[in-house]
């Protein structure tokens, strides 16, 4: 077992500019793409060059921070609207992980509460964006530890989509857990359902994981009832885009089937999210599901699987209701059941 | 709304050959193949070329025929050696639909049976072959009749895999009950689960519905959760592989998750099947599941999805109990609820 996960870094600060791995080229290569502008930022959330709440939220943040560094303006009125017209146009992009709103908002906040000049303003949200950028390692660390007592040796642990480095800045939220459950000294093997239409967890679980030398089984998602009925799911652990205030989880679509058929088998289920996936204002009737374009469906890696004339429903996200949830692993600590009562004890 | 529902046949006998549409290739092209030897028909078997329950019994039962024919024996013990041997051949090609050993038992009982000479044998194989591909489609005409009431003008139902025309001869078992439902005058709309790993949804139900003017929705299966939580989705209607006497339905993978979801979301369940797909001698737990092979899994009409040092698991069918089960659609009528004891007054 490796002594370091996963060291690569999935969104960073490089020398004015954002770089990000290219996450739609991955598991064939590993790409790293370089941005100098806000839109350039946008798109790329956007495609789902990056992807995963915790990550989105952070390159958002660099977004608005090359926006901040490449404006005109020389008064800090005229900052502030370049600033704020970055982040709408970044808030836009998509609308489900509710860490994009609260990446754009602190790096916002930073530049209104700034003393100082344009230049100290600028330095204040590029320093923000890069501080939260080492936050997310140090956050996801801490969740792995409070989540790694939930992962018993010799575990066979599910999971679904990409809840990893990867959807990080590094070491990853549901793939945290494991990875501290492993360096803990625990052996945690893996089953990666590929998670169409994307195949985040074919393409990136896999990848990661393969390469950090855990024993992973790759199943279609057809297969995850077959997988559970038999017996050889011991676990589920998941991540999220965006937990609400009465204990729901909206993640990856698919996952809410996944909860459902744990629940017949007995087989606990857990979500694991830093604080800065948790809506503490909204609950989950006041949730917008992202509907992404026909083509992520029509077509696998760009082959076209099914004929022309055909309509198609491409919802992104789900909704997993608190009764199928046995615990929700926080970087602020563990929140058990009910887990819509003791959300607010622990996310303050 | 056409007035004669796919008229393509998949399997039939042409001067002397077993003549199929190759499934592997479909949507994109619609290619016939001929074989006129046993081991080129368990291939197709084996490889998919066709596939679907019923289908593969008379494609068996037709492998068989070609072997009588081109036996060399001159008398009638020699010939029912070449043909017995044929008949295992083709029994080890896949080992979860009981059609195919029906389709294999009808045939070489009627060569046991036949009276006069070698000639008159074949000849019996032969027809008895053909008989059975005709009976199929009336068969499916029935199995329709006596599901289209379950059916309600304007209803919206869900499809695993295929179990339509391309599944047997032509017309289909649950696609057949579709399609009695729009004889009848009824609006049909069909969401189609892709079903991956071999996509027979996306390609095989997409392109008979659409062909025949039915309005489809193709959704991934990670998706199936959500189209049922977010109450689109009016009834479920699936084929079967195998149903066992304890009413047990064997069926592709996948089925089983969408029947739990069915339940939880008060969604009729339907699996519909010819009596030649009822096992009335086993129970559900003798029932070998086919694992087939990882590169089904690992990639996608040909382009890898994951990267390499990853095990693979690809069970094909799945199991659902009857407590989940609504009805069972039969050509010998229709099977209520408690489906496990009503099974065998109706099919004796």
């Amino acid at each position: 077992m490796r002594e370091d996960f996963f060291t690569l870094r999935t969104v960073m600060w490089d020398k004015g500019k954002v770089r990000m791995i290219d996450q739609t080229v991955l598991p064939q290569r590993l790409v790293y793409k370089d941005y100098d502008t806000w839109e350039g930022v946008a798109d790329a959330i956007r495609r789902m060059v990056v992807r995963g709440a915790p990550a989105i939220g952070v390159a958002a943040a660099m977004g608005v921070a090359v926006a901040a560094q490449s404006s005109k303006a020389d008064d800090k009125e005229g900052l502030l609207k370049d600033i704020s017209r970055a982040a709408a146009g970044l808030r836009a992009t998509r609308p489900t992980a509710v860490n994009l709103f609260w990446g754009i908002d602190r790096v916002v906040a930073a530049a209104r509460s700034a003393r100082g000049g344009v230049d100290k303003m600028v330095r204040t949200v590029i320093s923000t964006a890069v501080e939260m950028a080492e936050e997310d390692v140090e956050t996801n660390r801490r969740l792995g530890k409070v989540g790694e007592p939930l992962i018993e040796d010799g575990d066979v642990v599910m999971t679904q989509c990409n809840a990893g480095a990867l959807a990080t800045v590094g070491y990853g939220t549901a793939l945290g857990v494991i990875r501290a459950a492993a360096e803990a000294g625990k052996c945690v093997k893996v089953i990666v359902n590929e998670t169409r239409p994307a195949l985040q967890g074919a393409r990136l679980t896999a990848f990661e994981l393969v390469r950090d030398g855990f024993h992973c089984t790759l199943i279609s998602d057809t297969a995850v009832g077959y997988m559970m009925s038999s017996g050889r799911v011991d676990k589920v652990i998941v991540g999220a885009d965006r937990i609400t205030k009465d204990g729901h989880v909206f993640n990856k679509i698919g996952t809410y089937q996944v909860a459902v058929l744990a629940n017949r088998h007995g087989v606990p289920f857990y979500a694991a999210a830093p604080y800065s996936t948790f809506d503490m204002r909204r609950t989950h009737d006041k949730v917008v599901i992202e509907e992404r374009a026909a083509e992520e469906v029509f077509q696998v890696r760009g082959k076209r699987i099914t004929p022309k004339g055909i309509a198609i429903a491409n919802p992104a996200f789900d909704d997993t209701p608190p009764e199928l949830i046995s615990a929700i692993v926080s970087d602020k600590g563990l929140i058990g059941r009910p887990v819509e009562d003791n959300i607010s004890s622990v996310i303050r």
